[in-house]
């Protein structure tokens, strides 16, 4: 079967998936940031948010690799998680518990992209793009230290104030 | 304001949202048990089966301590993450890219429970809830032990094949 599909098409479309996803994610954060009660919460929203910059542009480096236009795939799961977001700052505003809210649900958008950008790495690997590869791992790290950033936030002050 | 709400809601209503999201998880995994190639995956995906039984329980036990009804609220983003698996059945459905594809949805998935098991155990040791605390973590333990057997598959057979 000459046109099975393999593991290129698979990095491919889980690349638009993720193209997409941080798409709709530099969308969202500075509406994340805008509703953030305390001021290291946000900023560390906006910082993400230049980082999330940065994220797509390696992405579209990808794409150029491939030789390919730079194009996004409806991503249901960020839809998803970017939704139960929306609902925590409508049903949480104003209420001493909202930045928990938001770092819980900035925490599922991080694990969303950890878990793709460490499948997307796996793969890149096993068809030999070394440049790919080094890209994916950058963006990686970088979703993992923000992931850990957020977790201390969680144990210090927004939590504990709602407590 | 007396109605404000705080933390022990923002509990529940994760709690709530995780619960929804497990009972989504346990339909699913049979039909992508079905659907591996691998008898690794397959056997794989039975044992998580059985943990995700034994982890719905646990939740059942923390609505108990709460003294709450044991009820879930819809979760959009399982609904996402679990519609992509669905895709990848479909759209790689007898490919050598097949085991591939499932790996990733499933680590989709473990990763958003690693998020909310995360967050949920943080909320209730700082809510002073011991048993609570405990219960969770033994889930949260589960799942990230899942992920990585799931990153272990991922370098080894099914995508190596399909590279």
């Amino acid at each position: 079967m000459a046109s099975e599909k393999t593991l290129d098409d698979l990095f491919l479309d889980t690349l638009k998936d993720i193209y997409y996803a941080e798409r709709q994610i530099v969308k969202a954060l500075p509406k994340m940031a805008k509703a953030a009660q305390s001021a290291e919460l946000k900023a560390g929203f906006e910082k993400h948010q230049v980082e999330t910059e940065g994220q797509i542009e390696r992405l579209e480096q990808i794409f150029e690799l491939l030789g390919k236009p730079a194009r996004g795939k409806t991503c249901d799961a960020i839809l998803g998680i970017l939704e139960e977001g929306k609902e925590i700052m409508t049903e949480y505003k104003g209420t001493i518990a909202l930045d928990a809210g938001l770092v819980a649900a900035a925490q599922a958008v991080e694990h969303y992209e950890i878990a793709r950008y460490g499948t997307l790495k796996t793969w890149a690997t096993q068809l030999g793009m070394k440049e790919a590869v080094s890209l994916l791992d950058a963006t990686l790290q970088e979703e993992v230290a923000t992931d850990q950033t957020l977790s201390k936030l969680a144990t210090s002050d927004a939590n504990q104030k709602a407590a």
